[in-house]
């Protein structure tokens, strides 16, 4: 499948053209770009200096959901430790996961824009945060570097899984896409609903979204998750609950 | 002793600047520059970005001999395997032996300008060659980018040397211990008979076992999903199904 390179709202053009050229001298060649704020740019097109395909090739939307619809894996990049509800990997590991989801999904990589990173709805899209360790004085690296070291490290951990022929602890199910999951939360939350759970902070669905996207879920498993929910529902509309709202007429 | 980084002949000032910069997310400071073709410029202290003080620090020599004549390990970089009298060594690995020279010894690690590289007799001072790897199509890493990843991988090995520990990921809610995790899986196989959800395959707990215990959960997000459970049941119970058990006597 494929890893693709994920700009949220990037400010620069010079970033994205560097950016370009750091993924393609790492044999990356998928670059989205979410709601730039300048495009196309004579700055990005210099930067790019050789990686014109890559940029010339870029999708550009206008919302981040589009980029990943059908991704399996989505892994946010944080230069901060404070995201305690994700698991938080350091780029080395995180490119060895990437590298296994990529042989059976589509994996995304975002990068947040340049003074304020990925936002909070943002992040609740990931399954996995990635962090470059850095010294301790001065963590601000560039965009474009950020993008360097992770394609660097994504190139390592792809040539290292070509070379070895240990099989895959995952399998060969697919992950689920982005939209499963989505119609996953969506039933979840109905069934939330018909069974009156109380949601006493108001962050419920945002808690059950977190550890769910945490454990990257492949098709089997939400549909075994979905199978459960309907279940409920079902028995419970047998069971004659006033309370749940039918779309067809009883029986 | 220290890590310097040797700049040689750079002939783009913001190349100083954004290699200041990415030596500063990586803790080192010690910049040496060759030769530059111009110096001071205000697009180098543009893209030090933080980083002035490496800048600022940065020492000018007209000859590369003065800059590495106190050290104990000089390293070459080079794109091109072609070297074939040094040891050429991959990133990943020059950092560890840095590293460990590094605790005895001053080190260089010299970068060669822009379109050319390190010339031989540059090379000659040199003890072994890095090399970064890329991708095979195309291998042209920007400078500062170069600068980048090689810092990147230093600040790696010398963590990994003193052993450091990266700080803590995990928040400060204690993780479910087994016995929570048990009573979880309990009342899930639980409610799973109450909505009479069908196991096909037999091997249905089993595999939600593997799905949550992969996800690590901590107390609070075991005690969300128990509620759910236990909001499924009480409904359930609320409305008369009859193939509930219960063991206390209804109301």
């Amino acid at each position: 499948m494929s890893i693709r390179i994920v700009l949220v709202r990037p400010a620069h053009p010079g970033n994205i053209g560097s950016a370009a050229r750091a993924m393609k001298t790492m044999a990356l060649d998928e670059l989205w770009l979410v709601s730039p704020q300048r495009l196309p740019a004579s700055e990005a097109i210099a930067l790019a200096a050789g990686a014109e395909d890559v940029l010339a090739n870029a999708r550009v939307v206008s919302d981040l959901q589009a980029a990943v619809a059908d991704c399996g894996l989505i892994v946010g990049t944080t230069a901060r430790a404070r995201h305690l509800s994700w698991r938080i990997i350091e780029a080395r590991g995180a490119a060895a996961e990437i590298a296994a989801a990529a042989e059976t999904s589509h994996v995304a990589v975002l990068f947040g824009a340049e003074r304020t990173g990925l936002e909070n709805d943002e992040l609740r899209l990931c399954h996995i945060l990635l962090t470059i360790p850095t010294g301790s004085a001065y963590t601000s690296l560039n965009l474009a570097m950020a993008v360097q070291v992770v394609a660097y490290e994504l190139q390592l951990a792809l040539r290292a899984r070509t070379g070895i022929d240990a099989p895959s602890k995952d399998g060969p199910v697919p992950l689920a896409s982005a939209t499963d999951m989505e119609k996953f939360y969506e039933q979840f939350e109905q069934v939330l609903r018909e069974v009156d759970f109380r949601d006493r902070t108001g962050y419920l669905m945002a808690r059950l979204r977190r550890l769910f996207n945490r454990t990257v879920l492949d098709q089997n498993e939400v549909n075994i998750l979905r199978g459960i929910l309907t279940a409920v529902q079902g028995k419970r509309r047998r069971a004659g609950d006033p309370h749940v709202v039918r779309s067809e007429p009883p029986p």
